[in-house]
């Protein structure tokens, strides 16, 4: 493998991270509306059982697509925790 | 805005959340390849200039998509991590 191949390597990775970055912000936009409604309908922030069955499925996701089925669940703790932040915010407001 | 509603936005989110975990499983894939190449060149696990270079990109991609560009730092900081901690295993196996 060259250097030529690592940039290349590189490039599909910023690929990869440029999706990402887009599906974070169409899920945030989506987040934020749920925010909206459940300070509407005085509804706390987090909802557990939701947050449970979200970590099973895509841990099985991950397992499918052989990630690491403990990093998949690491990242999607870290989304949620950063959407209850938005909603105690929207709640707050 | 009804529970139906709500259920419906938050089959969206698990769809979001699907793509996310298919684009990580690969993401660690390319990385998993550029971790044996750094092993064979005896090159550093981590890279400070091409993580800060990743990082203004992905913070201009951010604003573009009305994505909060300091969460768009945490979450690549996040990945990035625990990408050099994969280089880490592999360098001292």
């Amino acid at each position: 493998m060259t250097d030529e191949t690592l940039l290349q390597f590189r490039k599909s990775i910023d690929n990869l991270d440029a999706c990402m970055v887009h599906l974070l912000a169409e899920r945030f936009r989506l987040t934020k509306q749920v925010g909206e409604y459940k300070k509407k309908n005085q509804l706390p922030p987090a909802d557990k059982s939701r947050e449970g069955r979200q970590i099973e499925r895509l841990r099985k996701l991950a397992e499918g697509a052989e990630l690491d089925p403990d990093f998949a669940e690491k990242f999607i703790r870290f989304v949620i925790d950063e959407v209850i932040h938005h909603h105690e915010e929207i709640r707050d407001s």
